[in-house]
Formats: C-alpha cells, sequence, structure tokens
C-alpha cells in the first residue's frame, strides 16, 4: 500500500512540477531579476543606517519620529514613483522621562538596583517613587486565586516566562503578553499599587523589554504604575522573594502623557499600467519604541517595503495594478496610522486587493501567513516551486499583521512576511533593537522576496478580483 | 488540464499525508519529546561557553585544543554513555606568530596601516617584512593573461568578491577559495614573491579571514608569504592601486611550522540493543583557527553532537544500533582526525550505516543535504512531514562534510546538517568568530534537528543495511 500511494503521490508532484515549470518560465527570470537587484544593488540597508543611526528610536509624536516621516518622504521621492505623499494622522504622545530606576530592598539599606523600564502608556510613579512588599504570580488568572486581601497594598510581579519550546517564537510572545498590556488593569482591582512584568524575552539578560499596556475604563485616579524587569532580575526577585517574602520592592518613573499631536502616514504609489484604482499595498511602521533604535521593529519593515517599489523601478517592471508602499505611523501605542489608512480607503472608495506587511524582523525570510479564503490561498499554494529556489518554504493560513488588519473585508488578501523568528525576542523593544543587530543580506532578502510576492499577485490578480473582473 | 494535474497531485499528497500521520505518531511523539528537552533542558550553549570562552580557539597542536580534548571527555564521559576514548592522532602543528602587520606605501612615508592575517600554512616573511609592488588579479586565471614579465617581484593580489546573489553562501564560498587554497601555488611559478588575498567574507568590514592554503609540490625555497586581506581594505587597495599602479605593499608575518605532534578524537558511544557492531556516528571538530573562539566554526558542531546523545539518554531512548559521538581533530589544516577515524574503522572492519556532521554554523537549522543512493533518499523524503512542525524544510542531495567523507562507500549514508547560511561568512575564521554570535534557541534546535534523524535512521535503519538483513 505504502508503495502505491507514494507512487500515486510523485505522480502527481512531477506532472505538477513540469506544468508549473512551464507557466512560470517568465516568472522565474523576474524572481531571480529582482532577488539579483536586491543583493547586489540593494539599497534598504542604507535607509536602515540612516534611520537608526542618524535618527534614532522613533516614538510616535516625538521629533525623532517627524524626522523618519521627512527623511522617507525624500527617499520616495528620489525614486521617481507617480505619487509620494504625506496622510496626516493624530497619534498619542507618551514620553518616558528619564531616569527610571528600581531597587530590591531585603532590609533596610540592603538594597540591589534591578534593570525596570515603565511600559509603554503606564502613568508614573509619585516624585519619590514607589516601594511596596511584592507578591508574584504566574499570570492574570493568578489575582483571583491570592485576592484582595493579600494583593491589596502590594506591587503585583507577573513572572511568567516565554514558553522556550514553541518553536513559533511569536506564539511564545502571544502566551504571555497579557500580562503586559492587562496586568496593571486587572491588579489595580485587586487594589495593588504597582505592577512589575517580566520582559517578554527568551533570553536571559539585563535588558528590560518595554511595550504597550493598556488602563482600560480604569479612572485616572485608579491607575497603578507598571515597569518590565530584565529576564535576570525577574529570576533574581523570585528567588530574593523565595527567601524572604516581605521584602520591599522600589521603583521610581516619570513617564507623562500630552495631548495628541500631529503626525503622518508616508505614501509612495507606483500607478497601475492597466488597474490605476485597484491597490495592492506593501508596508511597514515608521514609529518605534524608545529605547533602541528601533532597526527591527520596524525600521526593517519599513525600508524593505520601500525597497519593492524600488526594486520594480529598477528591473523596469511596470505594474498593472497601483502599487503603494505605506509607511504607517504608530503601530506600538495606538495604531491610528493604520486605522487612518483604511479609513480613507474606505472614504475614497478605493478598491484594496492586496496586503502585505514586514513587521517581524529583518531576519532571514521563511516565508508568509495569509489571511485569505481557500481560493486565494490555493493561487499562492502554485507558486510556492517559484520560491523554492531563495528557500522560502512557509506558506500557511493565519494572521497578516496590526496596520493592515483594519483593511481587512471580504475580498482583500491579507499577508506578513514571517522571517526566521529565534532572535527576534532578544531585541524587542529592548534597549538592543539596534543595527548592528541587522544583517544585510538577511534584510536583502526579505525586501526580494516580499517584492516577488507582490509581482505574482499584480501579475495574476487575486482570485477575487479576478471573479470580479469576470463579472 | 491544469486543474487536472492539480488535483492529481493533490490527491496523491492527501493521501500520501494521511498514510505519513499514520505510520509516524509515535515518531512524532519521540521528536517532540527531543525538541522539548533540548529547548527547556539543553547543555549545547553551556558547553559551547565553556570551550569558546574558557577555552578559546583550538588550533590543532596548540594547548588550546589539548585543553578542549579533556573536557569534552570529562563532559561526555558524565553523560553515562556506554564508552567514552579518545582515538589517538598526529596532527600539524602550525603558529602564527603575532604580531602580524601591513601597510600601502603610495609615497615614501606616506602609508596607511590594513588589517591582514597569515593564511594558514603560510610561510613567514623575512623578519623585516616584505614590501614591494602589487598586481590585482580576479583569480588564478587571470595571471596566465598578465604572464611572468608583469608578475615577477611583484605581489598577487587575489581580490575576486564572493558573488551576493548566490543565496547558498557555500556556493560563494566555493567560487572564491581557490584564490586563497591555491593562491601562492600558482603565482609562484610566475615569480610572484607573495600574496594578499581578499578575505571570504560577503561583509565589508575590517576583519581579515584567515584559512587554509596549500604549497602543493613548491619546493621549500620557492614558497612565498600569504595574508588575507579585510574585505574593506581589499576595497581601498584595489581604489589606490586604479590611482596609483606602483604603490609599495608591505606585510610582515612570523609564522612557523613545527614537527607534528599527537593529539585525539574525542569518541563516545551508546552501544546499540540489537545491532552493537554497527555503527551511526554524528560530529563536528573540535579544532578551530586561532583568531576567534571558534564558536560557529565548529564548536557549536561538536556541542550538538554530544547533546544527541545527551538527548537520547534524557528521553530515555535506547537505540538499536551503536550510536558515537566523535569530534574530529584537524579538521582546519589537515583533516587528519576524520582520516584517521576511518582508517580505524575500516582496520577494525566497524560496519558504519550512517554519519551526519554539523560544520556550517550554529544558526537556525534548515534541513539536510545528503550524499546516498536514490533508495536511501527516498526514505528520507518520506520522513519530511515529521519535520515540518519544526520548519526544516531542506532535504537535498549534494555533499555532507569534510571529517565524514572519508567514511565514503557505497553503503553508508552521509549527511550534513545545513543552517541557514546567511550570516555564516560574517564570521568565519575570523576574529568574530565568538560565543556572542550564537543564539541559544539556534544552537539548540540545531541539535535537537540532528538527534531527530539520527533517531530516524536508528529507528528505520537504512536501505542498504535492511538489503544486508534480508540477504
Amino acid at each position: 500500500m505504502q508503495k502505491k500511494f507514494l507512487l500515486l503521490c510523485l505522480l502527481g508532484l512531477l506532472f505538477f512540477e513540469v506544468h508549473a515549470q512551464k507557466v512560470n518560465e517568465q516568472d522565474s527570470i523576474t524572481i531571480r531579476n529582482i532577488y539579483d537587484m536586491a543583493l547586489l544593488n540593494g539599497k534598504s540597508y542604507e535607509w536602515l543606517d540612516h534611520l537608526s543611526n542618524e535618527i534614532g528610536g522613533r516614538l510616535s509624536g516625538s521629533l525623532e519620529a517627524e524626522k523618519a516621516v521627512q527623511y522617507t518622504k525624500e527617499e520616495m521621492e528620489k525614486l521617481g514613483l507617480d505619487k509620494v505623499w504625506l496622510q496626516p494622522v493624530m497619534v498619542p504622545k507618551w514620553t518616558r522621562g528619564f531616569p527610571e530606576h528600581a531597587f530590591i530592598e531585603t532590609a533596610p539599606g540592603l538594597t540591589k538596583q534591578v534593570n525596570i523600564c515603565a511600559l509603554g502608556g503606564s502613568v508614573a510613579t509619585s516624585p519619590l517613587g514607589l516601594k511596596a512588599e511584592v507578591i508574584e504570580v504566574q499570570g492574570i488568572e493568578d489575582l483571583k486565586n491570592y485576592g484582595k486581601e493579600r494583593i491589596e497594598g502590594k506591587i503585583v510581579f507577573y513572572n511568567r516566562p516565554m514558553q522556550a519550546n514553541l518553536i513559533h517564537t511569536f506564539e511564545a510572545y502571544g502566551g504571555c503578553v497579557d500580562q503586559r498590556y492587562a496586568g496593571a488593569m486587572e491588579a489595580a482591582k485587586y487594589g495593588a499599587v504597582g505592577v512589575v512584568v517580566r520582559s517578554m524575552n527568551l533570553r536571559q539578560d539585563d535588558l528590560p523589554h518595554t511595550g504597550s499596556m493598556s488602563y482600560g475604563d480604569t479612572p485616572e485616579n485608579k491607575r497603578i504604575p507598571a515597569c518590565a524587569i530584565s529576564t535576570n532580575d525577574a529570576d533574581y526577585l523570585s528567588r530574593a522573594l523565595s527567601l524572604k517574602s516581605d521584602l520591599q520592592f522600589y521603583f521610581k518613573q516619570n513617564c507623562k502623557v500630552y495631548p495628541d499631536v500631529l503626525s503622518y502616514n508616508v505614501i509612495g504609489e507606483i500607478t497601475g499600467s492597466v488597474y490605476p484604482d485597484k491597490y495592492m499595498i506593501v508596508g511597514g511602521h515608521l514609529d518605534s519604541w524608545d529605547l533602541g533604535d528601533g532597526s527591527h521593529d520596524d525600521g526593517a519593515g519599513c525600508v524593505q517595503s520601500m525597497e519593492v517599489l524600488r526594486l520594480f523601478k529598477k528591473i523596469n517592471y511596470k505594474p498593472r495594478h497601483s502599487i503603494r508602499v505605506v509607511l504607517f505611523m504608530n503601530e506600538e501605542n495606538g495604531l491610528r496610522g493604520g486605522r487612518k489608512y483604511a479609513e480613507e480607503a474606505k472614504l475614497k472608495q478605493e478598491e484594496h486587493l492586496f496586503a502585505l506587511e514586514s513587521d517581524a524582523g529583518g531576519f532571514t525570510p521563511r516565508g508568509f501567513s495569509f489571511d485569505t479564503d481557500e481560493a486565494n490561498f490555493a493561487q499562492v499554494k502554485s507558486w510556492e516551486p517559484l520560491f523554492k529556489p531563495y528557500l522560502i518554504h512557509y506558506f500557511e493560513l493565519g494572521g497578516s499583521g496590526a496596520d493592515i488588519g483594519p483593511l481587512k473585508d471580504d475580498k482583500i488578501v491579507l499577508s506578513g512576511l514571517r522571517p526566521d523568528s529565534q532572535r527576534y525576542f532578544d531585541h524587542h523593544h529592548a534597549a538592543n533593537d539596534t543595527f548592528d543587530a541587522v544583517n544585510r543580506r538577511e534584510l536583502e532578502l526579505g525586501g526580494a522576496t516580499m517584492a516577488s510576492l507582490v509581482y505574482l499577485f499584480d501579475k495574476y490578480g487575486t482570485k477575487s478580483s479576478m471573479q470580479s473582473v469576470k463579472n
């Protein structure tokens, strides 16, 4: 039996391969040209060098974010696109207010300094800081086990680590990040006075990792300050608590929220030669956290997206649909840019067929995930052989990206680039998300892989668009 | 037509998948256990930390190489293997003899220092160094175009770069490394007095990359010194030559060859429960170059190989065949360890069915290449679905590894782990091949992937072994 099935399978594969090769010879050549151009004459690394080293971390509402808007607009204008413009969007402005610091006090005067950072959106402590006893929990669901009597007046220490045996590190992140996002809001309900969250980091090191949090509908006077602690110091704190459960934890942070300020999405377009009023977009987010320079998150995605349009110009490919690069503002702490883009697209009745986002780091690309229907996904799967020479093998249904999410309707194909994820959370939202952590080739392969997918969607359309043409 | 073929293919795949899932449920569980153990309770990173940071670069014949022999033997003894022993092997001893240095002189007193390192096996310059004019060539084949009259008395500068648009960086290496290996031997025939080779590095930086070279049968008094120059300085030298073709290049190096010294392969074994006299081996090389600490090349391969046997013990898997870990001595500049192991295996008539080598860096594993026949390769391909959850997708016919090469006969299946290769040549044979360049998860995933393949070969045997059992 085994042999018969195997034979059937091999025959099927053989015919399919022969057929695939026949129809796709031109595609193979174009994709080879795209990769050659990206690897031999790429521009994305140079752009990222500027964004990271000349501008730096680009928190929404900061001077750096505005510099990045100007810089990327100017660079797009040099590419000879058909249109480049700024799309105004109001964004929140939260500032960290250095310095921030913390220590563990096991006896009066006996302290150990630990590495913390305020979570994005947290309130400040009092100017003198906050000192209280600590209760360690493994997650939000633990709070009700301890109850108000054991939590009230204390700092809640969320210490559930990322699960190291998950191969997809984003799954491990997804399994922990509720502690960071909702930990303060939930702990406040039990009378906690502050929150310390173990950094979302798979590595043992001394760097705290920030990230967004929400107070939900907690009244302003009930909001408690929240910080992240490095993985090494989280382990230290946990061990110290096991020896002395009534130790004191002190932290001080000076965060401040300002009124919303005007910022921009940066958009460039090559207008389609056949369907100028049908749009395909590729993008990343231009804002970043403030601790590092945002090279992986998401400078990489921005320069790769710009590179897609530059590669099309360089290999002289004239797309049939209008292809836009969109650099979204404020993904990290508001998603205002993504929402604004979708809102305006709807207002102007712009038909969007395909959107691709790169927001998982500038690491070696492995493939894409898709949020689409079976017909569109089957078409994507038929392109797999074209990507094999470039070691791109991952094509799965699943999520796409935060910024393109608001475009979702029953027609658009949404997709996210999926780079190798093993190192991503070593850098994510921390001071070491810096340019030196990006490898030029890995970054360039990502841009070329994105350009190849956009090329195929542009050439063959989506299944939804073909139906609408037929109708 | 397209639909029909597609249907046939999909049907074949479907049946195959269902079938594959059925037969391999136990295998799925075992492989999941292997990965869980490696990622949650791995030992390879700790071993590598010691090899890299406590011992350091392990050039054959050095004190560090001997320390590494002792350390890995002791660590293997702690694992509860059935046997651990040292296999004596005589190895060459070449020393670099710091300091080495070089400069470009465009006019008397007008010099620019450049970064070089002696190639492994090179002779020294005179104690005062060597200064001569330079002739830049794009490869060995260029020598005959220039001829003796233009080369004699000069330093030949081999400047053909690695080809950046090749996706497999080892191919790019293969296309250049003849300049390093045979450049001096060939240039000497035209009367050159020295050789400078562009570092085998895909990145622009300041680090020279060493590596083995050979003088072939060049008489001792005709051997000319050879060094590698960093990619940045190679470009600088090339530009300087285009402005001033008669500039002088100076370099000084103090290399020395000593008589061969005694060293060892380190071997550990779990004796097979069913076929104690049939062997499967997994290994890497314990020696390294001297500039860095040899973390990727090939500390990683050594600790991953040791980890395979440790994982089997930890998950309580008792192999049917005898499984050996072999840490080969002297891969870099002699391959004496690999040859010695094969020679003794032949002398003792030990039947070796399968050999797996890890010598391509401790990066995220992508799969394996195989040197075997179609029947064995078909068996490997049938295991692909088992590896898919771990994003292991690359199973191709091709080379295996240098150290296991001497075992090749018409029965043995040879295989090489194939990690992501994009960053490998940033570090290869240079001062930045250091522990900090290794990511713990990537290293551990490699060990688990190797263990999974060894497990499958142990459980199902090779096609050659099954034939011999049937016969």
